[in-house]
């Protein structure tokens, strides 16, 4: 299997940096290929912007998933966009490590978002959910945060954490046709011991050593809904 | 009153851009005063980094929320983020004004966020929500999307539209003690008549005129919550 981190953590030495390298040793033991994206290392622009192509199609009124779609047509993409693309359509895998920044990624992975998943490959005219340019992929998010695990739920003050992650998990990996695989979450990592921090590594191998058997997260499905995306009964 | 609209569009003619224009006359004709960061027209840096203090302490081992706590206390923040922060300090009300992207903001205002939210002022111990450190202030979202209204919704193909804002207005805005202000939505934008669009920006106005008799969104007290965040029944 191919695998894709995308990975993002300004500190080489953090605990969320250590998740990834988890992960890499995991899979290459495993026998995988592992490639890496380590936004911070690459210093990835995260700014979507008129830089994006290297000639626009609309000059004068510029729309980003247009120019998007074009330029994928055209090979107007910026050097660094074509790769990342070249990495994800190589994975059959990809897993973000992050540390969660206001409840939601880093601007640096949410711009390697913006960037990347780009408008006529990843989603277009219906190809979306289990129709988009991702189906067949799997994904899956794997980050720290301050919190305490308890802090999160139906009745916890912050809510249930899934409804955090919607915007990445349902509205970006699901919609452009990725399986999604339900998160890895490390609570409370500043706050906790070496020790705990070590347990949570060992989970993490574990958890990893089972993909297979984790059911993905339920999203909608086209066939349930009619030509104007209203559900059939 | 004085307002600070963050604005987030690479494309000066877009109606993105024509929303944050609406409310800043509205607001100045209204007897306001309007403050501006536009974050492209700033080429505003988002990705949060140790080059966003003039001094680290703790440069071994780098923890941004730390930092971040020292730096304010030492007036070791980066110049650019100590103007956004005096920005928000003097407002009463901050719009944002954006396109959504992935059912988020787009990456440069997430960085705005993860870089000028700094942990001691906007956050911190138990000032959150009701008693985070911008309690007093209102924020509101305004932006715009390609979806149309009728693809959000309890029954519909995306769900609720709230689902994807819970980051944003509870995780960022509410838990940094803003009242959050329901957000103002352009469904369909790149696909509507010119006539529809002017009927929005004329719509803005009308809501930008009443703001103060909209009800904010309600988000947790801490009050309701026991020393270790449980709810109290």
């Amino acid at each position: 299997m191919n695998i894709l981190i995308v990975h993002a953590h300004p500190e080489a030495q953090s605990f969320t940096t250590a998740l990834k390298s988890t992960a890499q040793q995991s899979f290459e033991q495993q026998g995988h290929q592992v490639e890496i994206s380590d936004l911070y290392m690459m210093k990835f622009n995260p700014v979507a912007s008129q830089d994006d192509f290297t000639e626009l199609n609309q000059p004068e009124y510029f729309n980003y998933a247009l120019e998007q779609r074009n330029a994928l047509k055209q090979n107007h993409l910026a050097a660094d966009i074509e790769i990342e693309i070249e990495k994800v359509k190589r994975a059959d895998l990809v897993i973000f490590t992050f540390p969660l920044y206001w409840t939601s990624v880093p601007a640096i992975l949410k711009g390697w978002i913006d960037r990347v998943f780009v408008s006529g490959l990843f989603y277009g005219g219906k190809r979306f959910y289990n129709h988009g340019g991702m189906a067949g992929k799997k994904a899956m998010l794997c980050f720290t945060l301050g919190g305490r695990d308890y802090m999160f739920g139906e009745n916890s003050i912050h809510g249930p954490i899934e409804q955090y992650l919607s915007p990445i998990q349902r509205g970006t990996l699901a919609y452009a046709g990725f399986e999604v695989l339900p998160p890895f979450i490390a609570y409370h990592v500043p706050y906790i011991s070496q020790k705990d921090r070590q347990d949570i590594l060992v989970d993490f191998e574990k958890y990893l050593k089972h993909l297979d058997e984790l059911q993905p997260l339920k999203f909608p499905v086209l066939e349930n809904f009619d030509e104007k995306m209203q559900p059939l009964n």
